[in-house]
Parts: structure tokens; sequence; C-alpha cells
């Protein structure tokens, strides 16, 4: 244990969309979410935040619509809800190219496109950013996004974090393996400027993924940027505990946080990792001002404006719960209209009743990691989060930009400060990796990583076992070979 | 006519690797082409391009490696030689971030990616630059390339034109058909951020591709970027004219440079389109100084550091032509030893002798489009481009970063502006298509362009004739369905 205590890590919860998470807002006057499409905006975002000394700027992703609530997509439309929604790829290097110290955290699906192209894409940017970028990695859950990719409905779960672990492989392979640290030697006397000796191709032949290699960028100061997921699934769990770095968590209790984080953390050891190899963050939302009264008042006037159509939208509802009994149990709704629940299974429970969860919607609480207060209050209840629940971080949700964030860094951290819960500064020319994990100077994956395998040459030759290893039938995004 | 002599367009041609197109340079003292995996090496390219009132950066890419002369990677490793290589769309936001009005022609190949996903990326770029992006449209022509996305070679030329051609049919149909004008509302008050009657899914079904969409994202100020496109084969030259609209053209000679300038216009007045609504921009190496016998002696000292290895590694070519007898003639050597001449054969002729060729290369000597002297000698033979060849303007070449840019803005400019041939100011605001065309206040492609029929909604349900209907079976790319 460290004599230190514990601090709070933050990321800036975006998405280039107007209505994100906290649906509605974007109608409140001095919200700056209609914004979105302006560089401007996401110049104010990436200084904002490392005014704020945060971690990193968190950019979620979808790439489809949620059109399961209503008439197709009209109702997300006309909500803003994740559409229109910009490539969170492409704001990265404007953010970076503004700020020196502040991380990207950016959302990217495993299942549609060529994986070449994203290492590339993000060996590119942890080159440009001295090692500033962590991936969430995704397989993209929506029938929608499937028909945009040539195919007619999603591919099931299990097999898509099949296809996700190859994905990772041949990444690791060209992140890892393809170019030695040793490589660029930029000698104009000797006219050398790469080591051909010390770059290799990988010549990746598996199941759902062809690629020769080698890799067409130099190593960055990361290689392998942080890489971020979301679990809940028992394959997402696998995933994590061979590949995650930061993962992000739910649980409405402390009792189901403090399992979901052991769990992972037994599994991990499991891969032959070390419990502290993985960060785990929460969503948390955070109302404040100067007292607790002022607070309550602040989200009393941010009530008004969400809007539990938005949330009904991204739920993938397929019922408006707003036309039932408000003391009829939810499951019992479902069973009787033969209907599915999207994605509200995550927050609700079936034996919750109609009038509850649309309550809990339209007051924003989201359970454990929900404050509203002052700073005293607020700081008091995120020491409860790291000491409690053992969680390491939060992912800041905004109701307003750019008052939540102004709000947190004029109030909040002062106080985390005041408690040593947060940084007073950031170390210079610190990778987003040792930042996270608190470990000057190791801005690689640990030794014990799975993809550390690959800085042995041989190891390329050496098929790695599948995660999954029952997965049968290639991807139908296999190449004709 | 217009009664103002034509004026000079300008990109600066640049790519993300040490040694892009004037090989071996990289070694000179104080070029910064080693920084070029540095973020701000770019930042200081875009805003000595914006100094230089550019009309744009131009971003030139590969995708593999150069592996054909001599043993695979090394030699292109060992010179630097488009390896390592950054993924160009991840420049253009950081430098778009420091700029206000310079472009950014960025390179994509049509042949590996998914056009949803592109379509996504280039739509962010036009909306976040405020309409300054271009797209240099390419198929892609290294079998070691076709490697890297899980094929075993290169698809035929004439396939992937066409396969490029039902790729820009999708483009066009996100960018011109998903999204009116008046789609975005941003209402407040009646909680509508986005009408949906004004939004649209694509629902494209083709012999390459399916996309259903809608588009993500909400059309920019030029909606699609304008299409830029190197021709040379016949079917490149029939793409040219459906889609291009700046085109790249090579010829050595006025005869040569004017003749493909008629076809090209010919052939896009075949498609319906006005002849002026093509712009042609010629690649010019231009060494200048305060005299022309400074310029001379810069031209010498650069020459020390030319790598004639670079120029045969780029070429492709399968033998080193200085082990040969220099009098003999090139296509007699390549019958005798069975080997081809891979690119080379876009700047030699089969019956120039092998010395020639050398010391062409050696010379840097580019035949028509190259400049060497005081600023009133080379202003000079640019208005003869202008007048007498008829290009609209150059990309030009870099020997030294970033000193070839800083003599052109220093030395040329002046004298072009004092000529009248170059602008003295942006046009705040103008977008890159207004810029090209010197057509104010039309950002969007013409209604006379094959992509403007899209805006009516009924055209995204009637298929378009295919450019090459003879094409008969699907892209070794398309999805299973």
């Amino acid at each position: 244990m460290s004599a230190r205590p514990k601090q709070l890590h933050v990321n800036l919860f975006e998405m280039a969309c107007v209505s994100h998470i906290v649906h509605g807002m974007w109608r409140m006057p001095g919200n700056n979410r209609h914004r979105m499409g302006e560089m401007a905006y996401w110049l104010e975002v990436a200084k904002l935040s490392e005014e704020g000394l945060f971690d990193a700027v968190f950019l979620a992703d979808v790439i489809g619509t949620y059109d399961r609530f209503g008439a197709g997509d009209a109702p997300a439309l006309r909500e803003g809800v994740q559409i229109p929604n910009l490539d969170p790829l492409m704001l990265v290097p404007a953010m970076a190219a503004v700020t020196r110290h502040v991380g990207f955290g950016v959302t990217f699906s495993t299942t549609y496109e060529p994986p070449f192209a994203f290492a590339r894409r993000m060996a590119t940017l942890d080159l440009l950013t001295g090692g500033r970028v962590g991936w969430n990695v995704v397989t993209s859950y929506l029938r929608s996004a499937a028909q945009n990719f040539g195919l007619d409905d999603e591919i099931p779960h299990d097999r898509r974090y099949a296809i996700a672990d190859e994905y990772m492989d041949v990444l690791y392979k060209l992140w890892e393996g393809s170019w030695d640290d040793t490589a660029v030697r930029n000698d104009a006397a000797a006219g050398i400027y790469t080591n051909p000796d010390a770059v290799r191709r990988i010549n990746h032949t598996g199941t759902h993924f062809r690629v020769a290699g080698p890799h067409l960028v130099q190593p960055g100061r990361q290689r392998t940027p942080v890489v971020f997921q979301a679990t809940g699934s028992p394959a997402g769990l696998e995933f994590a505990a061979r590949h995650a770095e930061v993962v992000f968590i739910g649980g409405q209790t402390t009792a189901d946080v403090r399992a979901n984080i052991a769990r992972t953390r037994e599994r991990a050891r499991a891969h032959g990792r070390h419990g502290d190899d993985i960060r785990f963050i929460v969503m948390a939302g955070i109302v404040t001002d100067t007292t607790d009264a002022l607070a309550r008042k602040k989200l009393e006037k941010y009530q008004q404006y969400y809007s539990t159509e938005g949330a009904l939208v991204h739920a993938q509802a397929e019922i408006d719960l707003r036309r039932y009994d408000p003391n009829e149990r939810i499951g019992d709704v479902l069973r009787r209209e033969g209907v599915t629940f999207g994605n509200m299974n995550r927050r609700f429970r079936p034996d919750q009743t109609i009038g509850s969860a649309l309550r809990q919607i339209a007051t924003f609480d989201e359970g454990r990691f929900f404050a509203v207060g002052s700073p005293t209050t607020v700081a008091t209840q995120i020491e409860g989060w790291l000491d409690i629940d053992g969680v390491d971080g939060i992912n800041l949700r905004q109701y307003h930009s750019f008052d939540t964030a102004r709000d947190f860094i004029d109030l909040i951290i002062p106080e985390l400060q005041r408690r040593g819960r947060y940084r007073t500064a950031y170390t210079p020319g610190e990778s987003l990796r040792e930042r996270l994990f608190e470990r000057p100077g190791q801005a690689r994956l640990p030794e014990r990583h799975f993809a550390a395998r690959y800085r042995d040459p041989a190891a390329l030759h050496a098929p790695a076992a599948p995660l999954f290893p029952d997965e049968p039938a290639p991807s139908p995004l296999s190449k004709a070979s």
C-alpha cells in the first residue's frame, strides 16, 4: 500500500454529438453542445481538460442509429441522440495540436474496418502526441451499424469478441513486433534512415485476417495505445482479462462494483497479469456549486431540460414506458407486449415498477456514482468511491458544456487537491499509460501483458492461442484469399 | 476569357515520410524531414503554407512498401523511401487546428477500406475545417499493400477503377443525398435538433457494396470534398471525366500536356460537364535564389545529396541500372533480363539510354516543369506553364523542408504577385472549392457533376449506370450477404 492516499483519475466524457448521454440538455441556455461541429468547440474541450489536469478526454462513438424506439431514425434525429455524430478519430489530432499533456481515449470498433489501417492511424497518433492516446475497444452493437458495412444484421456477440481477439493479435504484432526500438537510425552520414534488420513483416495468417506488414509507422512512446474496455458479458470479461488496461465498470451498489473489480482482477491474474495492471473507471455524474443548497438548485434547473424520450431512444426501448401503468412491473409489461427492453436492462431490473424507472431517468439518478452538493460534500463522496468501492477514477458525464467541466475544475479539484486526492500538476513528457498507472518510465505495456510476447521476433511465427478457441467459422469480414 | 491574367494555384506537396519524392535529400544539413513524426513539424508545414497563401497542403500516401528493388523492404527502409509513413488523415485535423484558410488535399485509396467509414471521416473534416478539404482518389498499386489487407496480390487495374466508381457512388449518396441543407434545425424551444423528414437512408445495394445509412454527419460547407485524381490509363481518364475536379497530369513536353488536358476536357464534356469544371495541376520543381547563378549553385548543392538508389527503389525497378552499360537502351536491357521497370516507365522511354536516364535522375531534371533561377527567371517560366502549357497550378515538390517553401514564399510569390499571377490575400471563409475554381459562393459541386443527382432523394433509389459496365464479378472486398 502506498503511504499517499489514492488519487482520483478523471476523464472528460465526450462524444461528437449534441445529445450524448444526458439527453435533452442541449436545449439548455448557454449549453455549447450545438457547436460540436465547430473546430473551436473541440479546441476548448481540449484546453479546458488540460487546465483541469484531467487524465484524458474520452470520446465515445457509435456507427449506426438508435432506431428501435418509435419510427426508425426519426426520434433519434429529433432528439439529437448520437446523430449527427462525427468521427472521433478526426478530433484527436486537432485537440492534441493545442495541448501538451492531456491524453485522449478514442472509441473504435474491431468489427468493420481492417486492422492494418487502424494500426497505422493509432500509431500515427501515438507518435505525434508523444504517447498521449488510448483506445476504447468496442465491437459495435447496433444492427443499423452492421447494415452500414455490408451486413444484414449484427454478428453475434461472442463471435464479435472472437474476431476482436484476433484483431488485437494483429495490432500487437504490428505495434510491438514489427519495429525494434533501435530501428530508426536517422544517420545522414551513413545514408541509413532505418536499419532494415530491425524491421520485419508480421505475416499474420489467422481465421479472420491476413496481414503481411511491415507496420508503416515507427514506434511511438507507448507503441500500443492504452487499451480501454467496458465489460459486462462473460466474453467481455475474458477479453478484458487478456487485453484491457482500463476497464469501465457498472454497478448500482458498492457490493456490485467490488465484485466486478475482484472478478476482473482474478481473471487477469489467471492470464499472468498483476491485479493492479488494470485500472477501474466508472461513469460519474456530479452537480456542484458553492453550497449543497445551490447545487441542488442547479440540479433542479438541469432536470427541467432532461428528455425522457431521448433516454428511451438511447435505450433502444421498443415500447414507450410512459404509456403504461406506473405501478406495473417492467418485466410483466415486456412479456405481455412481446418486446425487448434494449439497453435498458443495464440500468433497470425486471421487477422494478415503470414509475420508479421513469423517476430514475427524470432525476438523472445513476445510483452510487452520482454526487450533488458542495465541494466538501462531493469530495467526501468521491473519497468513498476510491476507498470503499475501490475504483480508480471517473468518466465525468457532462450535463452542460462547458459548465460541468468548469464547475469540476473550479470547485471540486481544489478540494480534492487539499485532501491529497488529485494531482497538482502534470508530469512533463509523461505518457498516458505512465499517468494512469503512476508508473514513471513505463510508457510501454508491462512484459506480462499478452502483447509483449511479440517483442521477440520469433513469436511472430508462433501463433498465439485464441482466447475463444471454440470459435469455428471465419468472420464475414474475411477477405477472399 | 478573363481580363485578369491567369493566376497560379499552388499546393505544397508533402508526405509523412522522410524521403517522399526527391530521394536522399533528408541527409542534407538543416533539412527537417527527419522531424516528420513530430506534431511541431506539421504545424509548421501548415502555418508556412498559410503564410504563402497556398491553396492547400497536399498529402501523398502509399499503404505498402516499395519492395521490388533489391532484397525486399531493406532498400526502402535504409533510404527512408516512403517508410516510415504516417497516416495522412491524422495530420489534417492538427494542421487545420492552427490555420484558418489553407486547404488540405489528402490521399486515400478506394480499394481496401469501407466507404461508410471514409465518408464519415471526410465529412467530419469538411465540417470541422469549414470546407477546406480535398481528397486525392487513388486505387493503390502495390502488391505489398494488397497483402496488408488480406489479398494475395493487387486487384487488376481496371477492376480497381470499377470498384472505385461504385465507391464514389456510395459516397455521393451519403454526402449529397442523405441530409438536406435544412436538416439541422437546432430548435431548443421546439426540442428538435434535426428535422427527421430532411434525413434519409441511402440503402445502396451494388456489385461491391451495401450501405444503408443514414450518413452520420450533417453537411459541411462543401459536402463532397474537392475530388483530386491523377490520370494516366484509359480507365483513369474516364474516371476523371466523371468524377475529378482537379487532375494531376504528367507530360514531358508542352504538346503532351496540352493533349492530356484537351483529352480530359473532351471526356468531361461527354459526361455533361464543362471544360473548366476541371483544374489541371502538374508537379513542379523550383530551385531559386536572388540570382540565376546563386540558384544554380543551390541546385548543385542539392544534387550532391540526391540518392539514385532511392529513385530506383521508388520506381520499383527490378534491376540496378547502375550495373549496366550506360550506352545500352533501357528497353533492350529489360528484355534481356526479363524484368520490369516498375513505375520508371512514367519517366523514361524504352529507347532512352541507361546513361541518360541516370543523368536525368541525378540532376532532378523533371522536364518541362522544372525551373532553376532568379525570381524573374522562374516567374517567366511559370507564366509559360499557365499560358502555353495551359495548366492551372502546381504541386510544389520539396527538396528541403522548409527551405523550398520558404524560398518560394519569399522570392517567387512577390514576383508572381507583381505580375498579377498570384493572390495577395485569402478570401475569408472561402472553401477550397471556391478558391480552386475562383467561383465565389459555389462551395458545392456544380449541378452538372454526376454526384449532384443525389440531391433529389428519388435518385437514391434509381441506380446510376456504372462507368465501367462490363465489370462482371464482385470485389473480393464485398461482404457476405
